[in-house]
């Protein structure tokens, strides 16, 4: 028998399983809490795991994996592991940055656009028969020559941002540090972001450093003709603050592809007509997943053959 | 009693009549075909009338106002009105180009991503609770870097393409002559634009010259990966042929603000899940509608003043 040193863990779809089967044998586990379960004689040989999902993957969940040196990760955003936790035991974590910059972005240009021009409601209202019935979509706002800000001026902010100044807009952003950018302008606290501009979007890193960095303070900072952007985490926002200022008419809308307790998000957002809401479909194309599982598995390739892994988080 | 030069002749909302109100005494017709009737007397004094629509407006519709010398239009499209009758009259006409070109250009590229990315349903899933439920959002497609063709190179077309620029899209174009741009690629008839790109942008100018002019050829020549957006006239497209390559899986898609005969739109439309569907909210903004209505109203001024007109068409 072929000995097995792969696991695979999250729900990986057809392709991405079938992936990993052509090159490597390997056994399944569904979430991290499921790991222990796992015969120990096959434990016992695991030396790399394949990760996909936001379900916790702590050290407890690492321990019964007494080889273990890598755990992949399918996606940029790691903050599900507990990368401390790896490091003290000796595992490397990777994760797959970049190659879903591009479809992050373009969800959250299509979000926005979306929202400020009420397009969910335009599709609805021409389908439905209204409109040839006599009902006209209500005025909606410009979003081109607006003034926006970006919370977190990583790689995928740099991207929006690029794309939103073809929108002639006017950029602000906030970030740890003042960024190489075309003249834009840089704030050192998310409160004087907020203040600065009508649309605010989130695109920092998960974690435990960023919970609730957009907070009560800088939803109301933004105002009532505020709209905030989230493509980054659930975790980054005080969501119920936002929901509290959106129901109230504090801020003027949102667009969100992320959320606390994903799937299982807060039903208060299912009412609300001035939001666009995405199920978590940031890096959602066929191309990118592609690319997302192909650099994965050369972080696997790259491990088990002693080379430098392509791109470590530790 | 003030002499009414002025006769307001469309769906003008209250803003809109209330800035007329406020500069001229006038008259109102609901539609071209409404002015014969309007007495004889006040017809005999109207010297200018400001339009919004598409009913046609042609000859017919000019003789009974026989001290006619303006037709303002609202809105870039003049297509309704019977320029040739106008000018064989000694009527003016104008329009309002130019101010509405941002707002065209931003909902042509928000319903290219909504289309491309599937957010109308992404926001019904969400929305519905079939995500919190385990019903995942099938995977999309990766709208940044693909090839784009846009049909009709005018003001509003580059400022389609320069947007799209900005998600790193091939841009190819077709338009009566080649045009000064940062290398993009030339395409002298339709047809062959069609086969080199996957998504394309119609933003020709309406009337008679155009109709039709995106013909059964083009799209079938666009392939099954294809996908159509049309921010310009229901008329430059032939809409039988888009709604059998739509059914029969053609095309893959379309993103359509206008159609044939609105707001009374084929119904075949309702039905179709790979189309994005929008009620003709092109300039459908508070600010663009603003901009809109004071250019109007500013050749109005001009032609009773007998100062040059601002944006004359004859």
């Amino acid at each position: 028998m072929t000995e097995v040193k792969l696991l695979v863990c999250g729900a990986f779809n057809d392709e991405e399983r079938a992936r990993f089967d052509a090159n490597y044998p390997n056994i399944y586990a569904e979430t991290p809490d499921d790991i222990a379960a796992v015969a120990e004689d096959i434990r016992a040989g695991i030396t790399a795991v394949v990760f996909k999902g936001h379900a916790p993957f702590g050290g407890a969940a690492m321990d019964p994996l007494s080889g273990l040196g890598l755990i992949a990760n399918f996606g940029v955003g790691y903050d599900a592991i507990d990368v401390a936790a790896a490091s003290a035991r000796g595992v490397k974590v990777t994760n797959t940055p970049n190659v879903l910059n591009d479809d992050v972005a373009d969800l959250a240009v299509g979000m926005m656009l979306a929202q400020t021009r009420n397009m969910v409601e335009g599709d609805a209202l021409t389908r439905s028969g209204q409109w040839a019935a006599g009902t006209n979509l209500p005025l909606n706002r410009k979003m081109s020559g607006g003034t926006v800000g970006i919370c977190g001026m990583g790689r995928i902010g740099r991207e929006i941002a690029d794309r939103l100044a073809a929108f002639k807009m006017d950029i602000h952003y906030h970030s740890r540090s003042e960024k190489e950018t075309p003249g834009w302008t840089y704030h050192a606290d998310p409160v004087s972001l907020a203040k600065a501009v009508d649309w605010f979007v989130v695109a920092l890193v998960g974690g435990s450093e960023t919970e609730g960095y957009v907070s009560a303070e800088v939803i109301n900072a933004l105002g009532e003709k505020g709209i905030i952007c989230n493509i980054s985490r659930g975790s980054t926002i005080d969501e119920g603050a936002m929901l509290d200022a959106l129901e109230q008419g504090k801020i003027a809308g949102a667009a969100l592809d992320v959320f606390l307790n994903e799937p299982k998000i807060d039903e208060r957002f299912y009412a609300l007509k001035n939001v666009v809401l995405q199920p978590h479909q940031g890096s959602g194309t066929h191309e990118t997943r592609r690319d997302m599982a192909e650099l994965q598995l050369s972080n696997v390739t790259a491990y088990f053959e002693g080379r430098d892994l392509v791109t470590p988080v530790n």
